[in-house]
């Protein structure tokens, strides 16, 4: 076939093609968005040699220079519309529709239509040019079409999909925001035969998926067909389409043509995958009449390093050209998603459900904890022995947090790289409906005891200088920068944090105790005044305070230790004369008070809002680098508490007895009575102290989510 | 060893840690830089068993809770202290420093000193403990070594680097921003043998070299020597020393030790790198006394997808605690520097120098374009044969733009990742003292037309709805975001460009053309009213306007192409009648049209500010891919000239004459005389056009930069 003949039909369908903006550009301007002109104008042209027919889309304009197609020694124009078609001259003219008004070298006609056409071409305009003498040289006519089209979501975040919402296609935090939401499809609808995460699967397994997707509106009003080769499609980027998945909807409720129905009614496939990383840009039926399309949009991916959550899709209305020249996008209607992050729960939020290990040595333990969670009536789970394989530690391998959005909220589990024996229950016990999954794992890093998350807590909402975090902050723990060697959290997991954006990270030094983790020696209790929380610090300079008063007051000789079985006691005196362990107490006291200060500066508390808790530590070799000194507790590190509403669930510190009762013990009560909480201690001296962890270590609890909504941030 | 022995010597160094801020923290939360308290607030420890010996940096305040060293039973204290020494009492008493004072259990000590320490520890300030008759319990004394430590960098943008500005820890835009300046060292002090781009190599060759680098001083004032096991350490996080390195100075401007001098003196290392991505933390020397040290800081890498551009360099002031112990940052000072974007010439800018190939065949090319411009004097590069090989495309293998900062300016070049025979030129004929050279490896992607240069345009400065573009905008074309296939401008050049940020892209429509460049269709030229330039259009309609006026007015016959070699001459008749030729113009209209929207709205532009110039395609199945059709010139593409001023160097049309004269250039020279502008006419036809390039694609000019400074722009 000669070119000449391939591009035969040019002159039935050719003409302007209008603005859609490109993939690329949309993806990084959304913020110009809002400084677009309200209404766009489609450059049309006019031909006095052929007919040419327009499809419009009700709510632009269509702009013809009118110079650009007179013939020559045209002198004055003439316009003629049908009823649906306005028009204005630019600039104004006083002549009226049928009388020969003067060319001005810059004359530009505005066309618009105010509502969708019946059928199609059934709306005309024509510009007729008249010489010197006001004589005939030529007309332009075009037919044109009228369409309504409008891609909609849920832009104002209330659960319901608005119709054509002015700031759908770009996303603002806030109270005062605007934007869609999306869910990571991290959960599964199969609890337990060959379960994975439905995101990881292309099709709809069953009804109930839907509910994790966000729904998506094609409207669309018109004649019952659209001219002869124009069509609807749907496209995304690359890049974007690495983090999202689009399904159609057979559903009934949508109005279908015979085809649909037939294709519906026989089941063939109700829920087709139109956009996925294999397929950018897809045909979408159009309906014809008055009609609702609906679409289900799955998130696949949370915000990262390389991912800041945005997800643009588009519909553009394609005009033919001709055979193999691709198709001209006429009009583009585009929406935007943001993909909810995994947000964290502090300790002041509600406790639903605590997850302990049952090992063969811990049955004090653990009936320690049940009586202590039947006080709060919450839920009691207990990982079994051949689940946990001898791994106690229920704090390390996991984190528990949810996802949120005006119509979906669910638990998201955060798998550890650290991957003790208990690395699978996150996976095999806890994904399933409506609980979801998510890991990063450290393919190139070497993982490190502070990958466990024991060394990743938040803090209860605060704010510092002004600046609200109304969901709190993250806390993890690293090693110096200035440390030449030293333990890290992973950069994986450390990207992850940091990319969810709404609990904004604070790094603390935790390399410097043997095991690694922040929990060893901060905590976050409820308090009824000031900012609705304490932060506990353990701090030996409080323990050395409380042990040389009990000397001054004549209980040099009470003994640490005492009752346990294999443990030797120790005197009050003997601990306040060890010149060593004060010495290494001194520098467990330096390596807090650092972080005190971070603390105090990045979460904006006062010194009226830290109570330190009195606790030694010890300076050992053992961990990982043999040659390197690193801390432990001395005895059972009491800030290492289990935090359940107003009970405190804390490791029995086996302190000096006074008048029979433990000092240590005493103490700790006193210091937190004052704040209406309650204190249980719990014997975890052989099965977990011993062990180089505690109640927190060996216990996690998941929470209610916060009220507060993510989206209502300022950010 | 035993762990015991091993830390004997905590005693005498022992001490509160101070808080700089983790580099992971640093360079994630630089925003809330700005709220942090003016004059950090550093957890102190009293204790009254030991001396304890502490340096204080000036401009940081000691702050300890008396109770908490308080011996027991105490009910008073009294403060003593040196002269150098100030404090105060939170909540205050009214109590005199030596008269005992009521011990309140909250009582806060704020210490701070207001100059630097002549010798070591000659300061000092004690606390007194007093029982309830008033009798000593206790004496906490504090030794305290004053120093002064400031990191500087020219945080104001002047060139000089001034005395620790208040805003160096951040970096913000516009004329009333702050923030330090970092270029890409990417020329080459080599001109010839064995050259590389001087940030690939990890020294300082030259002197000269130096002036690519910004200086960083570190101002030290304090004892002639810090106290023992105290020192100071420059230090950065991985992910910044993939993109900055350190140099140091011995320079003999520093004031320096002996030792110092003698190393100076034998010249072992004159710039020592202190920091790069194998080093990410090093001493660096304390000199005593009143000192300066200087630094140089090297860019590594232009800001990309994966680096928005800012780099934190810190610097510790280290405690020691013992052996194995990790010393303990007590200070840390942070500076901020942001890498200069690569910034493009749009063509209102004056012209310095012009290049071109010579091949075997295009002498009246050279001719024409030597006398073009030689009437504005600039500098006229030819390219030899020898080193193009053939490759004419001058436009299409490189493009010219330029760093700056307040130091230094040089231009850079961008090599395309085309690689066309001329692949060698910009690296070997460009790169060199003060001309750098920057290149994008499309490693896993297919390198298409579209990534030649000829589709990488920049605009003039433009305002779009308020929006300012000082610096113009860039405009490349690519596919349609439709298109199920169509080829694109490689990924890693188009996040290149997003990335500078100073000059946000806009993605045009160029794919439908069978080369595919922006340049085959637009360009801008100067203009003395309105936005200071016009758009240039290729209008098939503006050509039918003008062919069919020639008929109209009897010229039916003039012919096109006369003269040319080899060139079938074709009559103005023949061309208007030929209505396959009119419907595949109506499709490049329509192309062009839809680029003209989004121009018209991306770049702020009336109807008025953009001229049509009569221009003709035609449909080809060239190029590659055969079963498409594109589009290429009728006659030679005036729209593809050179802009040098007020002089356009435009491909010769060979249109119809009339009364002896090219209709085309007649069109074109009274469109272009109206704003001043002069036109010559160059005779690319045989050796240009016939191969699918003109003017502009066989040229290529570097341009004076920018008036504007980039860092003044407000984002």
């Amino acid at each position: 076939m000669s070119i000449v003949s391939q591009i035969t039909n040019i002159e039935q369908t050719s003409r302007n093609p209008s603005q859609p903006t490109m993939s690329q550009e949309v993806s990084r301007t959304d913020a110009s968005a809002s400084v677009l002109p309200k209404r766009r104008e489609v450059t049309c042209r006019l031909d006095t040699e052929n007919r040419l027919s327009v499809v419009h889309v009700i709510g632009t304009y269509l702009k013809a220079t009118l110079n650009r197609s007179a013939p020559p020694r045209s002198k004055f124009f003439s316009v003629k519309r049908t009823a649906n078609v306005q028009y204005s001259i630019s600039p104004p003219t006083s002549g009226e529709d049928l009388s020969p008004t003067p060319l001005n070298g810059n004359s530009v006609l505005l066309i618009s239509m105010s509502h969708a056409s019946e059928s199609e071409n059934d709306s005309k305009l024509s510009v007729q040019y008249y010489g010197e003498n006001k004589e005939v040289l030529g007309r332009a006519v075009l037919h044109l079409t009228a369409v309504e089209i409008s891609l909609d979501v849920d832009a104002d975040r209330d659960g319901v999909v608005e119709k054509n919402n002015a700031n759908k296609g770009s996303w603002k935090w806030g109270p005062n925001g605007h934007g869609a939401i999306l869910l990571v499809n991290c959960d599964s609808e199969q609890k337990y035969l060959n379960k994975i995460p439905d995101c990881e699967q292309d099709y709809v397994t069953k009804v109930s998926d839907l509910k994790d997707m966000s729904v998506m509106v094609l409207r669309t009003r018109g004649p019952a067909k659209l001219p002869e080769g124009y069509k609807l499609t749907m496209h995304i980027s690359q890049g974007h389409a690495e983090c999202v998945r689009v399904f159609r909807s057979r559903s009934p409720e949508a109005k279908v043509n015979t085809l649909e129905k037939f294709l519906y009614n026989n089941f063939v496939k109700k829920y087709p995958l139109v956009l996925s990383s294999e397929v950018l840009s897809q045909e979408v039926p159009y309906l014809g009449g008055v009609a609702e399309m609906k679409f289900h949009v799955e998130g696949l991916r949370f915000p990262d390093n390389d991912f800041d959550g945005l997800v643009t899709i588009n519909l553009s209305l394609l005009e033919p050209i001709a055979t193999d020249i691709p198709e001209t996008p006429i009009f583009t209607d585009k929406v935007v998603f943001r993909v909810a992050p995994w947000i964290m729960t502090p300790n002041t939020l509600q406790p639903v459900e605590v997850f302990v290990c049952n090992t063969y040595d811990n049955n004090p333990f653990l009936k320690g904890m049940r009586n202590l969670v039947a006080k709060g009536g919450y839920k009691f789970t207990i990982c079994p022995k051949y689940v946990n394989r001898g791994d106690r530690w229920m704090q390390d391998e996991l984190e528990f947090g949810y996802i949120d959005s005006p119509h979906q909220r669910f638990p998201v589990v955060l798998d550890s790289p650290r991957d003790g024996d208990l690395r699978d229950f996150p996976y095999d016990e806890l994904l399933g409906p409506d609980f979801g999954y998510v890991t990063r794992v450290a393919e190139e890093e070497h993982v490190s005891s502070l990958d466990s998350f024991g060394n990743l807590e938040v803090s209860p909402p605060v704010t510092v200088n002004g600046k609200k975090y109304p969901l709190g902050r993250i806390i993890i723990g690293v090693a110096f920068p200035t440390a030449t060697k030293g333990r890290n959290m992973t950069k994986v997991v450390q990207d992850f944090l940091w990319a969810q954006k709404v609990q904004e990270p604070i790094a603390l030094f935790s390399d410097w105790l043997c095991v690694g983790h922040v929990d060893e020696f901060m905590t976050f209790v409820p308090a009824p005044n000031r900012k609705g929380f304490r932060l506990l610090l353990a701090s030996p300079d409080a323990g050395y305070k409380l042990f040389r008063g009990l000397q001054n007051n004549g209980h040099g000789k009470a003994k640490m230790f005492e009752g346990l079985k294999d443990e030797k006691t120790i005197t009050v005196d003997e601990i306040v004369d060890d010149e060593n362990l004060q010495a290494q107490n001194n520098y467990v006291q330096s390596c807090i008070d650092w972080n005190r200060d971070v603390l105090k500066r990045e979460l904006g508390l006062d010194d009226e809002d830290i109570i330190d808790l009195p606790i030694l530590f010890k300076l050992v070799t053992e961990g990982e680098e043999e040659s390197v000194l690193r801390a432990v507790a001395y005895y059972p590190d009491m800030v290492n508490m289990i935090v359940l509403g107003k009970d405190l669930g804390i490791p029995k510190p086996f302190g000096p007895k006074v008048n029979g009762r433990c000092a240590l013990e005493a103490e700790m009560c006193s210091l937190m009575e004052g704040l209406g909480l309650s204190c249980t201690f719990i014997d975890d001296f052989a099965t977990y102290h011993k062990l180089l962890g505690e109640v927190h270590c060996g216990s996690n609890v998941r929470r209610e989510p916060f009220d507060f909504k993510w989206w209502n941030l300022e950010m």
